[in-house]
C-alpha cells in the first residue's frame, strides 16, 4: 500500500497479474441486526466476515478495507472501540489492511458500510456449472438460522444445553468466512462454479443455476447438520431441514465441480484446511429449478418447512 | 471490466502501469442533506460528486463505483429511479461503470454509500507543499455555503433575483468535481500538493499544512467569489468572506507549486479545460497555521466571520 488513511484517497498498488475483487455491503440496524442481541463487538465482526466471504467465494485473497461506521447520539467510546476492535481483528486475521472510511453519528440506529477489495488470479464465478456435476457444500448448514432462532426467542432456548446454545449463537453473530477454503479451491482447478451461503442453500444455488443453466437435485439426507442446530430444532419445535435450505447467513462454500474432480477435492480440501466438503447433490439437464429428493428419489417439498419456521418467528 | 453486478464481487483488471486510487462516503439524510429541499435526483448527483471529487483531488481518472442505497418504506418507484439516473447519468459523463451495490429498506432515512474506484499514474497528495509555494484555486469559493443559506432561509432568499438564488442553489445541490482539471495538472507535473474543498479552504489547507508542513498566508483580497454569491450573502446579512473561508462543500480543487511553475499552469489549465486558477496566497516556514491578512498584510480574523454566519444559520 502507497498511502492509507489520511489522504483524499488510498492509494494501493495491486500486484501485477492478479484481477481485482471488489465487494460492499451496507448494514442496518433492525434491518440486519438487532442490537438486542447483537453487541457493537459482534457487529463489527459480522460486517467484516459477511464481505470477506463474498471474496471467499470468489477463491479470492482479500487485501483492502473501508470502514464507514455511523453510531446514534449517546454511543459510548467504548462501544466504537468494541466495533473497530473486533472488525479489524479479524481483517488482521485475514492480512487485510484499513484503508479508508471514517465514523460519523447516524440520526437513527447503527449504520455500517464495508467495502472490501481482494486480489484473484483466476476469479471462481456462479456461472460454470454443467450438467452432470457433484454440488458439494463446506462445513454444515443451518447453524446461523438456528442461532437466530435461539435469540429470538430465549425462553424457549433455555430447553436447549448450553453449549448446543452457544455454539449456534456464535454461528449466527460470529460467522467464520471460508477464505482459506476458497483460495485453496479456486487454486487446486476442477470448480466449476462457486458461491457463498448468504441467503440459504435454495436461493443461492438458484443464484449458480440461473447463471450456469441446468437444474439440481439435492438429496436431504445428504445435507449436513450439525448436532447443536438438531438439538436446537428439537428444542424449538422448529424444521432443521428448513433451516439448512433456506435459512440464509451460513456463509459456507457452495460448489460445483465434475464427478472425476470431486474425490480429490473432497480429500486435498479436508488435507489443507480441515474443513469437510460434502457432496450434496448434482446439476441435471433442463429448466432452472431445483428438487429436493429423499433417499428414495422421491421430491421433499421445501415449502412447508419455511412457512412452520416463519410461523415460529413471527410468534 | 470482466464481471460486473451479479456475482459475489465485481471482478476488475486494473490498467498495468497505474496505481489504483479508492474513497468511500456514507450520506445519511438530516446529517448531510435534508429532503425538505434535496430531492432523489439531487442526492444521487451529490453522493457521486463528492467521490468524483476526492478522486480528482488526486489527478486521477474515476473508473468503477458501487453504489449502496437505503430508502425508507413509502419510497416510490419512481424516486428511486431519480436517485439512480442522476448518480450513473453523472458516473457516465465521466466514463465510470456501476459495478456493485444494492438497494434496501432503510429503517429511518435515505442512506448512501459511494465506494468509487479509479486509476492514477502519479497520484499528487496532500503532502509535498514546500515553503514559497503559491497557493491556488480552481473555479470560485464559497458558493455551496451560499446555496445551503438561501435554500434554508427562502424567506429571505426572496430578495435575492432568480438568477443569483438558482445558481447558487445549483451550485450546493449539484457540485461539479474538477475532474478532468485534476488529471490535467497530475499529468502537467509542478504541482507540489493537492486536495478536494469539502471542509473549507481553512480546513482543507490545514490539512494540506498538516500533510507537507509550513504555515500559509491567504491573502482575503485574491480570494475569487462569485457575483452570485456576493448577491446572496448581501440578500441574507450573511459574510461571503466566512462563506468563502470556511464554507466547504465547494468541491473545487486547492493545490500548491512552485513560483516558477505558477504562470505555466494557469495558463495551461484555462486553455486545456477552461477552468480559471486563481493564485490565494504562499506557503510560509514555520509552524503549521494559516493566517488571513489583507491588501496592506494586516491580519484578517476568520472568527468573527463563522460567527457571525453561524448565527445567521441558527436563526
Amino acid at each position: 500500500m502507497a498511502v492509507g488513511i489520511g489522504d483524499d484517497c488510498a492509494v494501493l498498488e495491486p500486484t501485477p497479474g492478479t484481477r481485482l475483487v471488489v465487494t460492499t455491503d451496507l448494514l442496518l440496524e433492525d434491518v440486519h441486526f438487532r442490537r438486542r442481541w447483537a453487541g457493537p463487538a459482534d457487529i463489527g465482526w459480522k460486517s467484516l466476515a459477511v464481505n470477506l466471504s463474498d471474496i471467499a467465494a470468489m477463491g479470492g485473497q482479500p487485501r483492502w478495507v473501508l470502514v464507514a461506521l455511523a453510531c446514534p447520539p449517546g454511543t459510548t467510546a467504548a462501544d466504537a472501540d468494541a466495533f473497530y476492535t473486533a472488525a479489524l481483528g479479524l481483517a488482521d486475521e485475514h492480512g487485510v489492511a484499513l484503508v479508508g472510511g471514517d465514523t460519523s453519528l447516524s440520526p437513527a440506529g447503527w449504520l455500517v458500510n464495508v467495502t472490501l477489495l481482494g486480489e484473484a488470479v483466476t476469479p471462481l464465478l456462479r456461472a460454470g456449472a454443467r450438467a452432470g456435476d457433484v454440488i458439494a457444500v463446506t462445513g454444515d448448514l443451518g447453524a446461523s438460522a438456528a442461532g437466530l432462532a435461539v435469540l429470538e426467542h430465549p425462553e424457549m432456548a433455555s430447553r436447549l444445553d448450553a453449549a448446543a446454545r452457544d455454539e449456534v449463537s456464535r454461528r449466527h453473530l460470529r460467522p467464520a468466512a471460508r477464505v482459506k477454503e476458497g483460495r485453496w479451491l479456486a487454486a487446486a482447478g476442477g470448480v466449476t462454479a462457486m458461491i457463498d451461503l448468504s441467503d440459504g442453500l435454495t436461493k443461492d444455488l438458484g443464484h449458480v443455476l440461473e447463471e450456469s443453466g441446468g437444474g439440481a437435485e439435492v438429496r436431504v439426507d445428504h445435507l449436513p447438520v450439525a448436532a447443536a442446530t438438531r438439538a436446537a430444532a428439537a428444542a424449538l419445535g422448529a424444521d432443521a431441514l428448513a433451516w439448512a435450505t433456506g435459512g440464509g447467513e451460513d456463509y459456507e462454500l457452495l460448489l460445483t465441480c465434475a464427478a472425476t474432480q470431486w474425490p480429490g477435492l473432497a480429500d486435498g480440501l479436508a488435507r489443507a484446511t480441515g474443513t469437510r466438503l460434502t457432496a450434496i447433490g448434482r446439476v441435471v439437464a433442463g429448466p432452472p429449478g431445483l428438487r429436493l429428493v429423499d433417499a428414495a428419489g422421491a421430491v421433499v417439498p421445501a415449502t412447508p418447512g419455511f412457512e412452520h419456521f416463519a410461523a415460529g418467528r413471527a410468534r
